[in-house]
């Protein structure tokens, strides 16, 4: 049984000009879902009665249903009303329930009604309303062509305080059951190397289970989806296949983090960790300090960008700067010796780089770094090329060195896939 | 003469399902403002061939061009240059300077393409390439039915890249007439405030002058546009206003970021600058070197999570920690001495608080923070409560630092509006 599909139809100049990102179709999205029901096409126009009223006729046309978003202020510039009305071939009526909505919502803010607000008790005829309980605009649900038009406001708070009746009221319409969704975090693979492997799987992979991506930074989401209940074995059967070719790429499910997966294995294992930054300039310490309860874990960290702070606070002696330049091996190595000496840690990660746009010479061009992480019986070394912007290069390198740590700490092997595939 | 309106189709599940808020048209609508071109619709579709090309057929139907946004990537699921070539008619070839740029975005990464990589150098017979300095996919022109079809890829970061050919294209193409649009950035005011106070100032303002506003995080950008060249002094003079009824709000033009305002300002006074963060836990650091040229002005930070840290790295002793608490006047004002000494940096900020969830007591409930900034000489304190998430806390905090030191350094008044208003 094919999934039920509506449309949404967003209007606004707002979201036309660039002015505002919409927040609205993502929260119905996930809300809808959990009653079965998908959105088939977004729309969306400015406050413009020409493409307000062909989008209207189009989508309620094509679709069992659907959702007008914004239009149902005070202003001239609010037409969803009277463009729906138009297109129903009723008229606009003042509607007693809506008008008591507006002078009750008026006199708890002890303002007179002005014309403005008692346009918004003007609804089509023949429509049922939906009650906004944060807002003076109520919305309605209107039958056109066998279509049931739903209009909500665009205001993202009084939105979400109607969504649970627009909701129900599609869900008993349309009926749909719900997908059973199974998230999966990684890290250090990419969208197409997933699909790679789970191609190379051939039939062993259960052709029921729909397998999604959602690209983060640093992690690439997967999202295992069956259609029905009965398929929750075969999405298991598709997790454990995942494992299987995923491997150490896997952090866990849900919302796993990298930095709280790390932070759930230190606490495991009753370690403390430190980190000594260059290039990342205290990133890796702020992705640990962003998780809740980091504290247990966590003690301390350096930012070392100048030469002569790598000396002064970590000890990386002058020697060492002078022959090999601050961002090589043996510096590195250096510095998260001296981090876990004054931190009193037990594990840390120290980075030195070029983030660039400057910095750059002959052998170490931009995106050049040496990473250094471990214990100081177990201390291992890498050095990268990350290529990117500055920032790409800040993000990238900060999550592979809480990444580094995570893969000594449950005794992977040492270098990953991203590493050891750049040969 | 009416402004030049296209169209805009994006692709992809992860727009249909929830899990990703679309932020590229706002963007690519500001930047077509410039050029003087307009959104007149944005159509929204799924991964799916039927729904993908229906749009595709009635889109580039009704407008006189197209940008198709997402469905480049590698993977199976991106169908936007098959059903690009299918509606206009023509083959999908291998292109040998797409296939050269995969090539080498490989041959960057040091990786060997494999077939999900090659599938990008497949684009229609006869289109235009477009080139993508960030990322793999290429996006491509063709004329359909008149229309001008632009591909680009939904990857936030390639898009932008790219958008600065897409949209000469298109204003070469549809010559709108641009609206002189003056970007500023402001920090610790909110966009009602600004409002009231623009309001007040009445019939002052020129009326031919747009005001809006971008929320971001940690500033709010403010955009004066005005419909033609001849207006360009009201916008001057509206800017004159909002610097007189801003005041120190201001931060500058244009991209101008707080961490970048402050390193110019460090940078012309000929100083240096040190962190000692606790409850951010390096975001100050990671907010200021994040910044290219950043090492001319920020050597080393500290962060000093743990009371043993403050102690060891920062020299605070025990018996302030014990009598006070790690969240105290004296403990912050010790923090920030030590790292001005340890560090040789001119000026500082330190920052010790509770956010949360855990961490709080009767007198000091969670979003408690205390922060010093200052030099050795000229050293202040004061006590905030910042609500929210920990991550919102986080931030705030961090920016606050920054605009202390900011402040200090153009002798501002020392306790901006955000922090008076709370009395």
């Amino acid at each position: 049984m094919a999934t039920p599909q509506i449309a949404l139809l967003l209007t606004g100049n707002e979201l036309m000009s660039g002015d505002t990102v919409d927040s609205n179709s993502a929260r119905m999205a996930t809300q809808l879902g959990d009653v079965g029901v998908e959105i088939g096409e977004k729309c969306t126009v400015g406050d413009d009665p020409t493409r307000l009223e062909s989008a209207l006729a189009r989508l309620t046309n094509a679709f069992p249903a659907l959702i007008v978003n914004g239009g149902l202020g005070p202003t001239r510039d609010d037409l969803t009303s009277e463009v729906v009305a138009k297109l129903a071939g009723v008229a606009l009526l003042e509607h007693p329930e809506a008008l008591a909505h507006v002078n009750s919502w008026c006199a708890r803010r002890r303002i007179a009604p002005n014309p403005a607000n008692l346009k918004q008790a003007m609804v089509p005829d023949g429509c049922e309303l939906i009650d906004n309980p944060r807002g003076s605009a109520l919305g309605f649900a209107l039958e056109i062509n066998g279509c049931l038009v739903l209009t909500t406001p665009g205001v993202p708070g009084e939105l979400a305080a109607m969504l649970p009746e627009v909701v129900a009221r599609l869900g008993a319409r349309l009926g749909g059951s719900a997908r059973h969704v199974q998230r999966l975090q990684t890290f250090g693979i990419g969208e197409s190397s997933v699909e790679e492997r789970v191609r190379a799987l051939g039939p062993e992979w259960p052709e029921q289970v729909a397998l999604g991506f959602r690209a983060g930074m640093p992690q690439l989401e997967l999202k295992l989806s069956v259609a029905s209940q009965t398929l929750l074995g075969e999405q298991q059967r598709a997790v454990t296949l995942l494992e299987r070719v995923l491997g150490d790429h896997l952090l866990g499910e849900d919302d796993a983090r990298l930095a709280a997966c790390l932070q759930d294995l230190l606490l495991a294992q009753g370690k403390t960790m430190t980190t000594a930054e260059s290039c990342t300039g205290g990133l890796i310490a702020s992705m640990m300090t962003r998780e809740p309860g980091s504290s247990r874990v966590f003690g301390s960290g350096f930012v070392t960008y100048a030469n002569t702070a790598k000396r002064d606070l970590l000890g990386v002696s002058p020697e060492l700067l002078d022959r090999f330049g601050a961002v090589s091996e043996p510096v590195v190595a250096a510095m998260l010796r001296g981090a876990l000496a004054r931190s009193g840690a037990d594990i840390g990660v120290a980075v030195s780089g070029i983030a660039g746009p400057g910095g750059a010479s002959e052998d170490k061009p931009v995106g050049t770094v040496w990473l250094a992480w471990g214990t100081e019986d177990d201390l291992r070394t890498h050095r990268a090329v990350v290529s990117g912007s500055r920032s790409l290069f800040q993000n990238v390198v900060a999550a592979a060195g809480l990444d580094l740590v995570r893969r000594q700490l449950l005794d992977l092997p040492p270098l990953p896939h991203y590493f050891t595939r750049q040969a």
